[in-house]
C-alpha cells in the first residue's frame, strides 16, 4: 500500500551521500530538517544487518528476500526507531540497530504475505515476489524473514520481546480485520482507523517505543513517543491511500487504483462509500472490476470530496504527532521527528 | 505427513488418565515403559499454555488455531523435550514447559502453511484449515502461531533463542528443498534425508537439546541427546511415510497416498523411483494424478520392496537413536526415551 521515497528498482539508501541525493530532490526537505542524514550511519548498519541476515543455503530464500529488501524500501520504520533512540540521548547504537533491523524484517515479511493475500502483481515498481517466484516460495520466505526478525529481537529483555510480539500480533489481527472488510461496503471510518492502527501504525508505535526504551527514557516518555509513532503511522498510511488514487504511476512504482482493484478499504474509498458514491460502491464491491470500471471510480473520487477529506484527516494525525513530540526534551532529533511528520503529509510520492 | 497416537476429531492428551487410556490400547506400550505418563503433568501445562496463547481479539485466529491444536496432535515434540529435561535431572519445569509449548506452536504454524503449500484438504481426520477457512486466514494464523512461539522462546537466553531460530530456519530451508523435489523423479535417498533432517527432525533435535540445556546438561550431553532427537525424528518421519502407503484411513485420520497425490518425495516413493518402478514414476510426475492412477501406484509399491526397505531404514535410525541414548546417565527417563524409539517403529497408526 505504501510508496514514498524510493527509486524504482534501485536500492538507494545505502550511504549518507545517496541519502543526501534523495533528500535534495525534495524541495520541502531542503527548507526543513532532514531526518535521514542524522541517522544515516545507523541506517547503513541496518542495511548491512539485512543483507547478512537473509543469507541461506537455499538461494531462493535469499533471492526472494533480496528481491524485496533491495527494491528501494524507504526504511521509514528503522528511521523513526533510530531517531527516537537518539532523541532520548541514546549513545551506543549497536543494540538499537538490531531492533531497527528486526522491525524492518517484520515489515518485509508482512509485505510478502500481503502480496499473496492480495494476489498483487506489482510491489515497489517491480513484479511482486508472489508473481515472480510463486506462492509457495514467497510464503516460506515470509516465514524465513519473521524468523530472522526473531533472531534479532529475541536477544533482548522481556519488554523488547513482548512489545515486538504484541506489534506482530496486531499486524495479524489487522490483516484479519482488513480481510473482513474486503469489498465490504459496510466499512466505516472507525473500522478503517482500527485496521490502520493495527496494520501500519503498530510498527511505527513499537519502533519508537523501543528506540526510546533502549535509550533509557522514562515510562511516560516511552508512552508519548509511542503515541507520536502511532499518529505518524496513521498519517503515513492515509497519505499512501490518497496517493493510490491521485499519485503518478512512475513515482509510486505501481499503478494507481490498487486498493480498488484489491477491494481493500482505503480512506478515500471509505469516505466515498459514506456519501454513497455509486461508481466507487459498485467497483469496490465487484470481485473482478474491469480497468474501465476502476478508472471510472477513480475519476468519480477525483471529482468528489473524499480526497480532500482524506488529506484533512492525514494532516490532523500528523499534527497530533507533532504536538506529542513537543512533550519530549528539545533536541536536534526531536526537530527531525517533527519534520518527518510534516514531510509525510507534504509528499506527493 | 504424520499420523500417530491421536484420536480422530478429539483432543485426548489432556489428562494423565486419558493418556493412560490411549496407552492401554497399544499392546507394545503395555509391555514397555510408557513415555507419556511420566511427563503427563507437564504435557497438561503445555496444553494450558497452548489454549491460552491462541486467544485473540480476532476470533477467527483463535478458531483456526484451535481447529488444528485441538484436533488430536500427538505432542510428541513437547514430550521428547520434557523427557530430555527430566533425563538430565531437571526439576523446576516451568521454563521447559514454555519451551515445549514454543516447539509445538512452531510445529503447528508449519502445518498450517504446509497445508497451503500442498493444497491439502484433510489434516488429522478433519477438513484442513486451508479448505475450511480459506488461504488468507490460514496463512495469517500460521504467522500468528509463529509469533506466539516467539513470545514463549524469546523470554530465554541467547542460546535458546538462537537454537530455536536455527530450527525454524531449517524448517523453511527444508520446505524449499522439498518444493524443489516436488514431482521431481531425480530425487535420491540423500536428498530425502536432507529434507527430513530439516523439515521433521530439526524440531526433535532442537527440542531434546533445549530440554537437556535447560536441565543443566554438559555441552557433550546436549549434543548426544540432540543426535538422539535427530535420529528419532528421522525414524518417525520414515514410519509416517510408510503408513501413508500401507496405513488405514480410519487410523490415520486421512486417506492413504497423500504423498503421491501432493507429489512429495516420501521414502517409499524415492526407493521405488530408484528401482525404476514405472507406475510410481508416472504417478509421482503427474501434476494431477487420478485416484485410479494413485491406487495403481500404491498397489505397485505394495508388491515391490520399497516398503520393506523403508522399514529397514526406519529401524536403522531408531536403533541409532537407542544407541545414542545409552551415552547419557541411566534413569527412568532414559528408559522411556529408548522405549519411544521402539514405539515409533512398531506403531501401525
Amino acid at each position: 500500500m505504501e510508496s514514498f521515497l524510493y527509486q524504482q528498482n534501485k536500492r538507494k539508501i545505502q550511504s549518507p551521500s545517496v541519502l543526501a541525493g534523495i533528500v535534495e530532490k525534495i524541495p520541502f526537505f531542503k527548507e526543513s530538517l532532514d531526518p535521514f542524514s542524522c541517522v544515516a550511519e545507523e541506517l547503513e548498519l541496518v542495511e548491512q544487518n539485512l543483507t547478512r541476515s537473509i543469507r541461506s543455503k537455499e538461494c531462493v530464500l535469499t533471492e526472494i528476500s533480496s528481491h524485496l529488501i533491495h527494491s528501494g524500501g524507504k526504511r521509514v520504520r528503522p528511521m523513526v526507531t533510530l531517531l527516537a533512540f537518539k532523541a532520548f540521548g541514546g549513545k551506543r547504537t549497536g543494540d538499537v540497530v538490531d531492533i531497527a533491523t528486526a522491525i524492518e524484517l517484520i515489515h518485509t515479511a508482512t509485505l510478502l504475505h500481503d502480496d499473496i493475500i492480495d494476489g498483487a502483481n506489482i510491489r515497489r515498481g517491480r513484479e511482486s515476489a508472489n508473481k515472480r517466484f510463486g506462492l509457495k516460495s514467497t510464503l516460506v520466505t515470509g516465514d524465513f524473514l519473521f524468523i530472522k526478525a526473531f533472531e534479532f529481537a529475541g536477544k533482548f529483555d522481556d519488554t523488547v520481546v513482548q512489545w515486538t510480539a504484541d506489534a506482530c500480533t496486531l499486524l495479524t489481527e489487522g490483516e484479519i480485520l482488513q480481510g473482513y472488510f474486503n469489498r465490504n461496503t459496510k466499512v466505516t471510518v472507525k473500522d478503517y482507523l482500527e485496521i490502520v492502527r493495527r496494520k501500519t501504525a503498530s510498527l511505527f508505535q513499537t519502533g519508537t517505543k523501543l528506540g526510546a526504551y533502549m535509550a533509557g527514557a522514562t515510562p511516560p516518555q516511552v508512552e508519548w513517543i509511542g503515541q507520536y509513532g502511532l499518529n505518524l503511522g496513521i498519517a503515513f498510511q492515509m497519505v499512501d491511500d490518497v496517493l493510490d488514487i491521485v499519485g503518478h504511476k512512475e513515482l509510486l512504482g505501481k499503478p494507481t487504483g490498487m486498493d480498488l482493484r484489491d477491494g481493500n478499504p482505503s480512506l478515500p474509498i471509505v469516505l466515498s462509500l459514506r456519501v454513497g458514491q455509486k461508481a466507487v460502491m459498485d467497483t469496490f464491491e465487484c470481485p473482478h472490476p474491469s480497468e474501465g470500471k476502476i478508472r471510472g471510480a477513480l475519476e468519480a473520487m477525483g471529482r468528489g470530496i473524499a480526497i480532500q477529506q482524506a488529506k484533512v484527516y492525514s494532516k490532523k494525525y500528523a499534527l497530533k504527532a507533532s504536538k506529542l513530540i513537543e512533550k519530549i526534551p528539545p533536541s536536534l532529533y526531536r526537530s527531525r521527528l517533527r519534520a518527518l511528520g510534516q514531510l509525510i503529509i507534504e509528499r506527493d510520492f
